[in-house]
Protein backbone atom coordinates (compact mmCIF):
# COMPACT_ATOMS: atom_id res chain seq x y z
CA UNK A 1 0.00 0.00 0.00
CA UNK A 2 1.59 3.50 -0.88
CA UNK A 3 2.29 5.71 1.99
CA UNK A 4 0.18 8.77 2.47
CA UNK A 5 0.24 12.04 3.66
CA UNK A 6 -0.25 11.62 7.72
CA UNK A 7 -2.95 14.49 7.28
CA UNK A 8 -4.17 13.50 3.87
CA UNK A 9 -8.02 14.29 4.01
CA UNK A 10 -10.41 11.30 3.25
CA UNK A 11 -13.17 13.35 0.81
CA UNK A 12 -15.50 10.66 1.06
CA UNK A 13 -16.10 10.04 5.00
CA UNK A 14 -16.78 11.97 7.95
CA UNK A 15 -17.48 11.67 11.43
CA UNK A 16 -20.10 13.93 13.63
CA UNK A 17 -20.95 14.05 16.81
CA UNK A 18 -23.82 13.98 18.98
CA UNK A 19 -23.24 15.51 22.30
CA UNK A 20 -25.78 14.74 25.09
CA UNK A 21 -25.89 17.63 27.89
CA UNK A 22 -27.90 17.17 31.10
CA UNK A 23 -27.41 19.59 33.84
CA UNK A 24 -30.34 17.69 36.49
CA UNK A 25 -33.10 19.58 34.59
CA UNK A 26 -32.92 19.55 30.84
CA UNK A 27 -31.72 17.45 28.23
CA UNK A 28 -29.36 19.62 25.71
CA UNK A 29 -27.14 18.57 22.99
CA UNK A 30 -23.95 20.21 21.51
CA UNK A 31 -24.32 22.36 18.61
CA UNK A 32 -21.87 24.55 16.73
CA UNK A 33 -22.67 27.72 14.39
CA UNK A 34 -21.30 26.80 10.76
CA UNK A 35 -19.44 29.78 9.34
CA UNK A 36 -20.93 32.04 6.94
CA UNK A 37 -19.75 32.07 3.12
CA UNK A 38 -21.03 34.33 0.75
CA UNK A 39 -24.60 34.87 0.48
CA UNK A 40 -24.51 31.51 2.55
CA UNK A 41 -26.13 32.45 6.36
CA UNK A 42 -24.13 30.57 9.22
CA UNK A 43 -26.03 27.38 10.03
CA UNK A 44 -26.52 25.51 13.40
CA UNK A 45 -24.65 21.75 12.51
CA UNK A 46 -23.73 18.72 14.78
CA UNK A 47 -19.52 18.93 14.84
CA UNK A 48 -18.60 16.91 12.62
CA UNK A 49 -15.54 17.35 9.69
CA UNK A 50 -14.07 14.56 6.73
CA UNK A 51 -11.68 12.44 8.37
CA UNK A 52 -7.91 11.88 7.28
CA UNK A 53 -7.17 9.48 5.32
CA UNK A 54 -4.35 7.10 7.65
CA UNK A 55 -7.00 7.86 10.86
CA UNK A 56 -9.35 5.46 12.27
CA UNK A 57 -13.11 6.67 12.52
CA UNK A 58 -13.49 6.76 16.41
CA UNK A 59 -10.34 8.82 16.30
CA UNK A 60 -11.26 11.22 13.74
CA UNK A 61 -14.45 11.58 15.62
CA UNK A 62 -12.40 12.45 18.74
CA UNK A 63 -9.91 14.56 16.85
CA UNK A 64 -12.68 16.59 15.14
CA UNK A 65 -15.08 16.93 18.39
CA UNK A 66 -12.19 18.61 19.87
CA UNK A 67 -10.93 21.17 16.91
CA UNK A 68 -14.77 22.21 16.14
CA UNK A 69 -15.25 22.38 19.94
CA UNK A 70 -12.54 22.20 22.44
CA UNK A 71 -14.40 19.36 24.16
CA UNK A 72 -11.98 16.02 24.98
CA UNK A 73 -12.09 13.02 26.72
CA UNK A 74 -15.36 12.10 26.42
CA UNK A 75 -15.94 8.53 25.60
CA UNK A 76 -17.94 8.35 21.96
CA UNK A 77 -19.97 5.36 20.98
CA UNK A 78 -21.35 4.47 17.75
CA UNK A 79 -24.91 5.80 16.43
CA UNK A 80 -24.24 4.12 12.97
CA UNK A 81 -23.61 5.80 9.23
CA UNK A 82 -25.65 7.60 7.22
CA UNK A 83 -25.33 7.46 3.53
CA UNK A 84 -28.13 8.91 1.68
CA UNK A 85 -27.22 9.88 -1.55
CA UNK A 86 -28.90 13.12 -1.57
CA UNK A 87 -27.81 14.06 2.02
CA UNK A 88 -25.36 16.78 1.27
CA UNK A 89 -27.61 18.50 -1.68
CA UNK A 90 -29.55 20.94 -0.06
CA UNK A 91 -29.07 24.15 -1.62
CA UNK A 92 -27.15 26.12 1.37
CA UNK A 93 -25.58 23.30 2.08
CA UNK A 94 -24.15 22.91 -1.43
CA UNK A 95 -22.94 26.45 -1.70
CA UNK A 96 -21.26 26.20 1.80
CA UNK A 97 -19.79 23.10 0.41
CA UNK A 98 -18.36 24.37 -2.77
CA UNK A 99 -16.44 27.52 -0.35
CA UNK A 100 -14.95 25.33 1.80
CA UNK A 101 -14.27 22.03 0.76
CA UNK A 102 -11.61 20.71 -1.97
CA UNK A 103 -13.67 18.27 -3.48
CA UNK A 104 -17.55 19.67 -2.86
CA UNK A 105 -18.90 17.07 -5.57
CA UNK A 106 -17.70 13.93 -3.67
CA UNK A 107 -20.41 11.95 -2.18
CA UNK A 108 -19.52 12.10 1.97
CA UNK A 109 -20.78 9.16 3.79
CA UNK A 110 -20.87 10.03 7.97
CA UNK A 111 -20.16 7.78 10.73
CA UNK A 112 -22.15 9.40 14.13
CA UNK A 113 -21.39 8.95 17.13
CA UNK A 114 -23.02 9.78 20.33
CA UNK A 115 -22.26 10.70 24.27
CA UNK A 116 -24.02 11.82 27.29
CA UNK A 117 -22.14 14.12 29.74
CA UNK A 118 -23.09 16.39 32.76
CA UNK A 119 -22.58 19.65 30.86
CA UNK A 120 -21.62 21.79 34.12
CA UNK A 121 -18.20 19.71 33.45
CA UNK A 122 -17.60 21.25 29.75
CA UNK A 123 -17.47 24.44 28.69
CA UNK A 124 -16.89 24.13 24.63
CA UNK A 125 -14.89 26.78 22.88
CA UNK A 126 -15.51 27.03 18.93
CA UNK A 127 -12.95 27.20 16.98
CA UNK A 128 -11.96 25.75 12.95
CA UNK A 129 -15.18 26.51 11.03
CA UNK A 130 -17.39 26.55 13.81
CA UNK A 131 -18.87 30.56 15.00
CA UNK A 132 -20.01 29.86 18.03
CA UNK A 133 -20.60 26.28 20.31
CA UNK A 134 -23.45 25.98 22.36
CA UNK A 135 -25.77 23.38 24.12
CA UNK A 136 -28.98 23.52 23.01
CA UNK A 137 -32.11 22.24 24.21
CA UNK A 138 -32.77 18.94 22.32
CA UNK A 139 -36.72 20.09 22.65
CA UNK A 140 -35.74 23.61 20.53
CA UNK A 141 -33.60 21.96 17.70
CA UNK A 142 -34.99 23.72 14.93
CA UNK A 143 -33.63 23.20 10.97
CA UNK A 144 -29.90 21.92 11.08
CA UNK A 145 -27.32 21.31 8.33
CA UNK A 146 -27.10 18.71 5.83
CA UNK A 147 -29.02 15.59 7.35
CA UNK A 148 -27.71 16.34 11.00
CA UNK A 149 -31.47 16.77 12.87
CA UNK A 150 -31.81 12.80 11.75
CA UNK A 151 -28.92 12.06 13.04
CA UNK A 152 -29.75 13.62 16.36
CA UNK A 153 -33.09 11.83 16.39
CA UNK A 154 -31.47 8.58 15.71
CA UNK A 155 -29.39 9.02 18.34
CA UNK A 156 -31.74 10.26 21.00
CA UNK A 157 -33.40 6.79 20.22
CA UNK A 158 -30.16 5.12 20.87
CA UNK A 159 -29.62 6.61 24.23
CA UNK A 160 -33.56 5.74 25.29
CA UNK A 161 -32.44 1.89 24.28
CA UNK A 162 -29.41 2.48 26.52
CA UNK A 163 -31.05 3.85 29.61
CA UNK A 164 -33.74 1.44 29.58
CA UNK A 165 -31.83 -1.44 29.34
CA UNK A 166 -28.81 -0.23 31.36
CA UNK A 167 -28.24 1.78 34.16
CA UNK A 168 -26.78 4.54 32.81
CA UNK A 169 -26.78 7.95 33.68
CA UNK A 170 -25.25 7.66 37.10
CA UNK A 171 -21.58 8.43 36.17
CA UNK A 172 -23.21 11.76 35.32
CA UNK A 173 -24.33 12.06 39.03
CA UNK A 174 -22.96 13.85 41.52
CA UNK A 175 -21.70 12.17 44.60
CA UNK A 176 -24.93 12.36 46.39
CA UNK A 177 -27.91 13.05 44.72
CA UNK A 178 -31.73 12.97 45.48
CA UNK A 179 -33.95 10.52 43.72
CA UNK A 180 -36.32 13.26 42.17
CA UNK A 181 -32.74 14.65 40.42
CA UNK A 182 -32.19 10.44 39.42
CA UNK A 183 -36.07 11.08 38.16
CA UNK A 184 -35.26 13.90 36.43
CA UNK A 185 -32.74 12.23 34.55
CA UNK A 186 -34.58 9.54 33.52
CA UNK A 187 -37.58 11.87 32.29
CA UNK A 188 -35.39 14.05 30.28
CA UNK A 189 -34.03 11.47 27.89
CA UNK A 190 -37.19 9.39 27.57
CA UNK A 191 -38.67 12.40 27.34
CA UNK A 192 -42.21 11.46 28.61
CA UNK A 193 -43.87 11.39 32.42
CA UNK A 194 -42.64 9.23 35.14
CA UNK A 195 -44.48 8.04 38.17
CA UNK A 196 -42.61 9.33 40.98
CA UNK A 197 -43.22 6.27 43.08
CA UNK A 198 -43.09 3.63 40.75
CA UNK A 199 -39.77 5.09 40.04
CA UNK A 200 -38.60 5.56 43.58
CA UNK A 201 -39.67 1.97 44.05
CA UNK A 202 -37.89 0.17 40.79
CA UNK A 203 -34.72 2.04 41.72
CA UNK A 204 -34.66 1.24 44.79
CA UNK A 205 -35.37 -2.60 44.39
CA UNK A 206 -32.56 -3.03 41.85
CA UNK A 207 -29.93 -1.82 44.60
CA UNK A 208 -28.07 0.91 42.34
CA UNK A 209 -28.80 3.46 44.83
CA UNK A 210 -28.54 3.67 48.84
CA UNK A 211 -29.19 5.59 50.83
CA UNK A 212 -27.08 8.05 53.18
CA UNK A 213 -27.77 9.17 56.59
CA UNK A 214 -28.41 12.91 55.27
CA UNK A 215 -30.64 15.66 53.84
CA UNK A 216 -30.70 17.94 51.86
CA UNK A 217 -30.19 21.27 54.16
CA UNK A 218 -31.60 25.24 53.33
CA UNK A 219 -34.39 24.18 50.58
CA UNK A 220 -37.62 25.50 50.56
CA UNK A 221 -39.45 22.48 50.77
CA UNK A 222 -39.48 19.28 52.67
CA UNK A 223 -35.86 18.38 52.93
CA UNK A 224 -34.84 14.83 50.89
CA UNK A 225 -33.01 12.18 51.31
CA UNK A 226 -29.56 11.61 49.54
CA UNK A 227 -28.50 9.10 47.95
CA UNK A 228 -25.05 7.48 46.73
CA UNK A 229 -24.43 5.00 43.26
CA UNK A 230 -23.67 1.47 44.64
CA UNK A 231 -21.03 1.28 42.04
CA UNK A 232 -20.36 -2.69 43.22
CA UNK A 233 -23.87 -3.66 42.78
CA UNK A 234 -23.96 -1.81 39.20
CA UNK A 235 -20.94 -4.01 38.16
CA UNK A 236 -22.50 -7.18 39.95
CA UNK A 237 -25.26 -5.98 37.99
CA UNK A 238 -24.03 -5.53 34.15
CA UNK A 239 -21.27 -8.86 35.25
CA UNK A 240 -24.50 -11.19 35.21
CA UNK A 241 -26.35 -10.28 32.26
CA UNK A 242 -28.65 -7.22 32.82
CA UNK A 243 -31.90 -8.27 30.83
CA UNK A 244 -35.34 -7.84 30.62
CA UNK A 245 -36.46 -11.34 30.98
CA UNK A 246 -34.33 -11.61 34.14
CA UNK A 247 -32.95 -15.22 33.18
CA UNK B 1 -23.95 17.98 -8.49
CA UNK B 2 -22.29 16.39 -11.55
CA UNK B 3 -24.60 12.93 -13.31
CA UNK B 4 -22.73 9.81 -12.45
CA UNK B 5 -23.23 6.53 -13.96
CA UNK B 6 -25.48 4.79 -12.43
CA UNK B 7 -23.56 1.58 -11.65
CA UNK B 8 -20.37 3.52 -11.17
CA UNK B 9 -19.03 1.87 -8.00
CA UNK B 10 -17.82 3.90 -4.71
CA UNK B 11 -13.98 2.41 -4.47
CA UNK B 12 -14.37 3.36 -1.24
CA UNK B 13 -17.36 2.21 1.20
CA UNK B 14 -18.54 -1.03 0.91
CA UNK B 15 -21.42 -3.11 2.82
CA UNK B 16 -20.99 -6.79 4.37
CA UNK B 17 -23.88 -8.52 6.05
CA UNK B 18 -24.48 -10.67 8.60
CA UNK B 19 -27.26 -13.28 8.40
CA UNK B 20 -26.99 -15.32 11.28
CA UNK B 21 -29.35 -18.79 10.62
CA UNK B 22 -31.34 -20.64 13.42
CA UNK B 23 -32.43 -24.44 12.48
CA UNK B 24 -33.75 -24.87 16.43
CA UNK B 25 -30.89 -26.23 17.40
CA UNK B 26 -27.83 -24.19 16.97
CA UNK B 27 -26.80 -20.56 15.38
CA UNK B 28 -24.87 -20.59 12.25
CA UNK B 29 -24.07 -17.37 9.83
CA UNK B 30 -24.06 -17.48 5.90
CA UNK B 31 -20.34 -17.36 4.36
CA UNK B 32 -19.45 -17.35 1.17
CA UNK B 33 -16.44 -18.91 -0.40
CA UNK B 34 -14.41 -15.91 -1.95
CA UNK B 35 -12.80 -17.55 -5.52
CA UNK B 36 -9.22 -18.16 -5.64
CA UNK B 37 -6.87 -15.78 -7.49
CA UNK B 38 -3.00 -16.92 -8.67
CA UNK B 39 -1.53 -17.65 -5.80
CA UNK B 40 -4.25 -17.56 -3.40
CA UNK B 41 -6.11 -19.60 -2.03
CA UNK B 42 -9.82 -19.56 -1.99
CA UNK B 43 -11.31 -18.00 1.28
CA UNK B 44 -14.29 -17.75 3.94
CA UNK B 45 -15.62 -14.29 3.80
CA UNK B 46 -18.90 -12.56 4.36
CA UNK B 47 -20.75 -11.68 1.22
CA UNK B 48 -20.30 -8.52 0.81
CA UNK B 49 -18.87 -5.34 -1.70
CA UNK B 50 -18.20 -1.93 -3.13
CA UNK B 51 -21.40 -0.10 -2.93
CA UNK B 52 -22.71 2.08 -6.39
CA UNK B 53 -22.09 6.09 -6.13
CA UNK B 54 -25.55 6.12 -6.36
CA UNK B 55 -26.93 4.34 -4.01
CA UNK B 56 -28.21 4.11 -0.35
CA UNK B 57 -26.11 1.90 2.03
CA UNK B 58 -29.19 -0.06 3.21
CA UNK B 59 -29.78 -0.64 -0.49
CA UNK B 60 -26.41 -1.31 -1.57
CA UNK B 61 -26.26 -4.32 1.60
CA UNK B 62 -29.86 -5.92 0.32
CA UNK B 63 -28.06 -5.64 -3.04
CA UNK B 64 -24.87 -7.56 -2.61
CA UNK B 65 -26.15 -9.89 -0.38
CA UNK B 66 -28.91 -10.92 -3.51
CA UNK B 67 -25.49 -11.01 -5.24
CA UNK B 68 -23.50 -12.96 -4.15
CA UNK B 69 -26.42 -15.67 -2.31
CA UNK B 70 -29.13 -15.47 -4.33
CA UNK B 71 -30.87 -14.49 -0.75
CA UNK B 72 -33.48 -11.88 -0.64
CA UNK B 73 -36.55 -9.73 1.23
CA UNK B 74 -34.50 -10.28 4.41
CA UNK B 75 -35.08 -7.00 6.74
CA UNK B 76 -31.26 -5.60 7.53
CA UNK B 77 -30.12 -3.74 10.32
CA UNK B 78 -27.26 -1.75 10.48
CA UNK B 79 -24.15 -3.19 12.92
CA UNK B 80 -22.16 0.02 12.17
CA UNK B 81 -18.80 1.27 10.38
CA UNK B 82 -15.71 -0.50 10.59
CA UNK B 83 -12.80 1.61 9.46
CA UNK B 84 -9.52 0.15 10.74
CA UNK B 85 -7.58 2.09 8.11
CA UNK B 86 -5.39 -1.51 7.92
CA UNK B 87 -8.51 -3.47 7.59
CA UNK B 88 -7.52 -4.26 4.18
CA UNK B 89 -3.79 -4.92 4.52
CA UNK B 90 -3.39 -8.96 5.56
CA UNK B 91 -1.35 -10.39 2.68
CA UNK B 92 -3.87 -12.71 1.33
CA UNK B 93 -6.38 -10.02 0.89
CA UNK B 94 -4.52 -7.39 -0.51
CA UNK B 95 -3.56 -10.01 -3.26
CA UNK B 96 -6.43 -10.96 -3.84
CA UNK B 97 -7.99 -7.18 -3.74
CA UNK B 98 -4.79 -6.55 -6.71
CA UNK B 99 -6.46 -9.28 -8.86
CA UNK B 100 -9.92 -7.94 -8.76
CA UNK B 101 -10.64 -4.39 -8.08
CA UNK B 102 -9.99 -1.57 -9.71
CA UNK B 103 -8.77 0.60 -7.06
CA UNK B 104 -7.31 -2.25 -4.99
CA UNK B 105 -5.16 0.48 -2.74
CA UNK B 106 -8.49 2.29 -1.84
CA UNK B 107 -8.91 2.59 2.21
CA UNK B 108 -12.42 0.77 2.49
CA UNK B 109 -14.68 1.40 4.75
CA UNK B 110 -17.77 -0.93 5.25
CA UNK B 111 -21.27 -0.63 6.94
CA UNK B 112 -21.75 -4.19 8.07
CA UNK B 113 -25.48 -5.20 8.55
CA UNK B 114 -27.43 -7.96 10.09
CA UNK B 115 -29.94 -10.18 10.18
CA UNK B 116 -32.14 -13.32 11.62
CA UNK B 117 -33.37 -15.81 9.62
CA UNK B 118 -35.11 -19.36 10.38
CA UNK B 119 -32.71 -21.17 7.57
CA UNK B 120 -34.69 -23.88 6.29
CA UNK B 121 -36.34 -20.93 4.72
CA UNK B 122 -33.46 -19.70 2.42
CA UNK B 123 -31.16 -21.95 0.32
CA UNK B 124 -28.12 -19.58 -0.54
CA UNK B 125 -27.13 -20.32 -4.35
CA UNK B 126 -23.24 -18.69 -4.94
CA UNK B 127 -22.94 -16.55 -7.45
CA UNK B 128 -20.81 -13.65 -8.82
CA UNK B 129 -17.01 -13.68 -6.76
CA UNK B 130 -18.70 -16.23 -4.94
CA UNK B 131 -17.47 -20.23 -5.32
CA UNK B 132 -19.82 -21.24 -2.97
CA UNK B 133 -22.40 -19.97 -0.03
CA UNK B 134 -22.98 -22.05 3.05
CA UNK B 135 -24.63 -21.69 6.87
CA UNK B 136 -21.75 -22.22 9.27
CA UNK B 137 -22.00 -23.21 12.69
CA UNK B 138 -20.91 -19.70 14.72
CA UNK B 139 -18.91 -22.02 16.74
CA UNK B 140 -16.89 -23.33 14.02
CA UNK B 141 -15.51 -20.02 12.23
CA UNK B 142 -12.09 -19.84 11.99
CA UNK B 143 -10.29 -17.15 10.13
CA UNK B 144 -12.19 -15.03 8.03
CA UNK B 145 -11.20 -12.47 5.23
CA UNK B 146 -10.28 -9.14 5.87
CA UNK B 147 -11.99 -7.72 9.84
CA UNK B 148 -14.89 -9.76 9.17
CA UNK B 149 -14.32 -11.96 11.96
CA UNK B 150 -14.43 -9.21 14.10
CA UNK B 151 -17.59 -7.71 12.39
CA UNK B 152 -19.37 -11.41 12.86
CA UNK B 153 -18.29 -10.90 17.10
CA UNK B 154 -19.94 -7.49 17.00
CA UNK B 155 -22.93 -8.71 14.94
CA UNK B 156 -23.55 -11.36 17.94
CA UNK B 157 -22.99 -9.13 20.26
CA UNK B 158 -25.91 -6.69 18.86
CA UNK B 159 -28.40 -9.78 18.31
CA UNK B 160 -27.71 -10.85 22.33
CA UNK B 161 -28.02 -7.25 22.95
CA UNK B 162 -31.72 -7.52 21.19
CA UNK B 163 -33.00 -10.77 22.05
CA UNK B 164 -32.33 -9.82 26.20
CA UNK B 165 -34.34 -6.36 25.62
CA UNK B 166 -36.96 -7.45 22.92
CA UNK B 167 -38.75 -10.17 22.45
CA UNK B 168 -37.32 -10.62 18.94
CA UNK B 169 -37.07 -14.44 17.38
CA UNK B 170 -40.91 -15.66 17.27
CA UNK B 171 -41.07 -14.52 13.37
CA UNK B 172 -38.89 -17.75 13.37
CA UNK B 173 -41.03 -19.65 14.74
CA UNK B 174 -43.13 -22.32 13.16
CA UNK B 175 -46.93 -21.39 14.17
CA UNK B 176 -47.12 -23.86 16.84
CA UNK B 177 -43.63 -24.89 18.65
CA UNK B 178 -43.02 -26.19 22.24
CA UNK B 179 -41.50 -23.81 24.84
CA UNK B 180 -37.99 -26.20 23.98
CA UNK B 181 -38.21 -24.50 20.70
CA UNK B 182 -38.17 -21.52 22.00
CA UNK B 183 -35.41 -22.16 24.83
CA UNK B 184 -33.08 -23.72 22.65
CA UNK B 185 -33.45 -20.42 20.36
CA UNK B 186 -32.69 -18.39 23.38
CA UNK B 187 -29.41 -20.55 24.59
CA UNK B 188 -28.28 -20.74 20.97
CA UNK B 189 -27.98 -17.28 20.85
CA UNK B 190 -26.65 -15.98 24.30
CA UNK B 191 -24.17 -18.69 24.16
CA UNK B 192 -24.78 -20.18 27.55
CA UNK B 193 -27.44 -22.64 29.18
CA UNK B 194 -30.71 -20.98 30.89
CA UNK B 195 -32.41 -23.11 33.31
CA UNK B 196 -35.48 -24.72 31.84
CA UNK B 197 -38.06 -24.10 34.80
CA UNK B 198 -36.96 -20.58 35.19
CA UNK B 199 -37.17 -19.53 31.17
CA UNK B 200 -40.31 -21.26 31.32
CA UNK B 201 -42.05 -19.10 33.63
CA UNK B 202 -40.62 -16.18 32.47
CA UNK B 203 -42.16 -16.64 29.20
CA UNK B 204 -45.07 -17.54 30.32
CA UNK B 205 -45.25 -14.62 32.47
CA UNK B 206 -45.00 -12.46 29.57
CA UNK B 207 -47.95 -13.41 27.84
CA UNK B 208 -46.25 -13.42 24.96
CA UNK B 209 -46.90 -17.15 24.35
CA UNK B 210 -50.19 -18.95 24.82
CA UNK B 211 -50.90 -22.49 25.31
CA UNK B 212 -52.87 -24.77 22.02
CA UNK B 213 -54.99 -27.44 23.41
CA UNK B 214 -52.69 -29.69 21.32
CA UNK B 215 -49.86 -31.75 22.26
CA UNK B 216 -47.03 -33.09 20.03
CA UNK B 217 -47.86 -36.45 18.60
CA UNK B 218 -45.63 -39.58 17.46
CA UNK B 219 -42.18 -38.15 19.60
CA UNK B 220 -40.22 -41.22 21.94
CA UNK B 221 -40.55 -39.01 25.01
CA UNK B 222 -43.44 -37.48 26.40
CA UNK B 223 -45.41 -35.42 24.90
CA UNK B 224 -44.87 -31.35 24.67
CA UNK B 225 -47.73 -29.31 24.64
CA UNK B 226 -47.78 -26.86 21.85
CA UNK B 227 -47.76 -23.06 22.19
CA UNK B 228 -48.45 -20.10 19.69
CA UNK B 229 -47.06 -16.54 19.67
CA UNK B 230 -49.36 -13.89 21.17
CA UNK B 231 -49.22 -11.18 18.49
CA UNK B 232 -51.30 -8.94 20.19
CA UNK B 233 -49.92 -8.96 23.20
CA UNK B 234 -45.99 -8.68 21.63
CA UNK B 235 -47.47 -5.32 20.13
CA UNK B 236 -48.90 -3.72 23.18
CA UNK B 237 -45.24 -4.49 25.11
CA UNK B 238 -43.73 -2.90 22.43
CA UNK B 239 -45.91 0.39 22.29
CA UNK B 240 -45.76 0.79 25.90
CA UNK B 241 -42.30 0.91 25.71
CA UNK B 242 -40.62 -2.78 27.21
CA UNK B 243 -38.30 -1.66 29.35
CA UNK B 244 -36.06 -3.49 32.27
CA UNK B 245 -37.20 -0.68 34.71
CA UNK B 246 -41.03 -1.24 33.81
CA UNK B 247 -41.78 2.17 34.22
Amino acid sequence: MQSKNKHEVNPRISADCVIFGFDFNQLRVLLIERSAVENVPSMMALPGDLIYEEENIDTAASRVLKELTGLEEIYLEQVGAFGDPDRLNKKNDQLWLKAVRQDPDARVITIAYYSLVNLDNYSPQASSFAKSATWMLVDDIQELAFDHAEIVKAALKKLKDKIITQPIGFNLLPEKFTLSQLHRLYESILGRDLDKRNFRRKMLKLKLVESLDEKQEGVPHKPSQYFKFNEENYNKLIENGYDNFGF
